[in-house]
């Protein structure tokens, strides 16, 4: 008579090996402060459901939980604990999750900043699919645009990670523009170090001068969103010949981007570069390359429906 | 000209408020050792998948992932934190989880153990569907069988949840049989003064003579799985009019009931219990009341396949 009394793997606490199964579905969050309204949820998990994947796709909002941002490398901790296969990470844990990876892809490293941590079984590894994103919006919008003088208007996080994608993508000389001139400063020195180009810095002054003879402006501070109405600059500097684009893309249609349109522009969305990035943060967690047409479609819906 | 330079509610971080999107999936993990081969997983995400409900389900193995046990408050927090909407808890977090609970039902609370917690805005919540499993088990398939005199055969955790099921179900007189006499004394007396019925202890040597005299015997140790064969007394003490249930679920057939069904014994397997459990929990996270029939036929494939 065999009476071992324990209580695991009986009827209260299923346990057996090598159940058949469904694929396993995929867990993501998006930590940062702010973030409960985000579209990238969504996106994501439209996006799997057309591919056939089980999805969930959380926001953890920082502030709303009382957790330091500082504390960002617990919050990983966490999540690889709890089973996540990834996290994006926001504002203002990108560059405060640096030291916390295992492993941090070149683009990220060199821009210093991460907006995707993938939680592999070897660690958590750092990708920026915000650089890459502007990068594929610009290829595949405006890939045969001149890029001899590009301007950039507004150097804080997003700004640097369009910068790098403009250099990548051939940019011959960038001026960078903010309101606070270190700021910009700095941003134009580390890209000019790091990517041996033409990298200057200016005050807003100066835009009257530069944007009349660029050959494409790049718009990234939030100025034309619902709550910061207007423009960053004014539009009667624009030329026709002057390609704009736009970081902003709640609305799509932002005030720069009509004036731009109505002078003769081309023209960029922010909605390009918001669905490239989740095309970008979607294929490294899957593996799996989602339809970018209809991810663009599904954003403009949601805008729309805002 | 506005000129505000911060990143968030840019391309690169889309922020919009009340978005179009779907209903919002549930996010599910179970808590313990050992529970990476765990059934309940695909149980739960399958059913959701036939009721439209997006549904992820993860295993948290808090031995894999070098977490104390005593550190489950911790974990209930971060998946809170984390955006779990329920947690399954198993060995040997069962009764470990209950301090760091803001609310506990009472079946449970009267158990002293917890094997589901909701996170609810107003805090976490804490039900016990092992022995409400048990008890619809036994409702659904035994409800006409006579229970005067029941044997229960380990006092474990699973014993325990069982216990309380059985008499609530209306047993008279309960016999509580293991290998530890401590243990069996222990659980009978709490159960006496909680149900303020006849409920005693016994040593194993005992069951020879409680056996054959039994209305019912529910057997509740591992004894019988792949890995413990044979049974937990002789199965030649059962007598026909006697009814055997098993906790026990893998696999479905045990030596015990297959030996019971020979003698002549109306029987119910393990896999009721596992169901009636996975049904309980779903109905508490979703609010959804899954079809029992279909998980049951799902837990006898997830087996075979096994």
């Amino acid at each position: 008579m065999s009476h071992a009394v324990i209580d695991a793997g009986t009827a209260d606490d299923p346990v057996v090996p090598t159940p058949v199964r469904g694929a396993r579905p995929y867990l993501v969050g998006l930590v940062g402060t702010g973030v409960g309204p985000s579209l990238t949820p969504p996106l994501h998990m439209a996006e799997a459901a057309e591919l056939g994947l089980g999805y969930v796709y959380r926001t953890i909002d920082l502030a709303e939980r009382g957790i330091a941002p500082e504390r960002i490398g617990e919050v990983l901790g966490w999540a690889r604990d709890l089973g996540f296969d990834a996290l994006n990470v926001t504002h203002p844990c990108k560059q405060l999750v640096l030291p916390h990876l295992d492993a941090v892809d070149p683009l990220a490293a060199a821009l210093g900043a991460v907006n995707t941590v993938l939680l592999t079984p070897d660690g958590a590894v750092g990708h920026n699919t915000d650089t890459t994103g502007f990068e594929a919006a610009l290829r595949s919008e405006l890939d045969d645009a001149p890029r001899g003088d590009v301007v950039l208007v507004g150097a804080g996080g997003a700004g640097a990670a369009v910068a790098d994608a403009l250099l990548r993508c051939g940019t011959e000389r960038l001026t960078v523009v903010d309101v606070a001139p270190g700021r910009a400063r700095d941003l134009a020195g580390s890209l000019a170090g790091r990517h041996h180009r033409e990298v200057t810095s200016a005050g807003t002054a100066d835009l009257t001068d530069l944007v009349p003879a660029a050959d494409g402006v790049v718009h990234c501070t939030p100025t034309g969103m619902a709550e910061h109405p207007g423009t960053a600059f004014p539009v009667d500097l624009l030329r026709p010949a002057t390609w704009v684009a736009d970081v902003v893309y709640r609305p799509l249609e932002t005030a720069l981007l009509t004036a731009a349109r109505a002078a003769g522009c081309r023209t960029l969305d922010g909605g390009h570069m918001a669905v490239h990035q989740a095309v970008g943060a979607f294929e490294l967690i899957t593996g799996r390359r989602p339809d970018t047409a209809r991810m663009l479609a599904h954003l403009r819906a949601l805008v729309r429906a805002d």
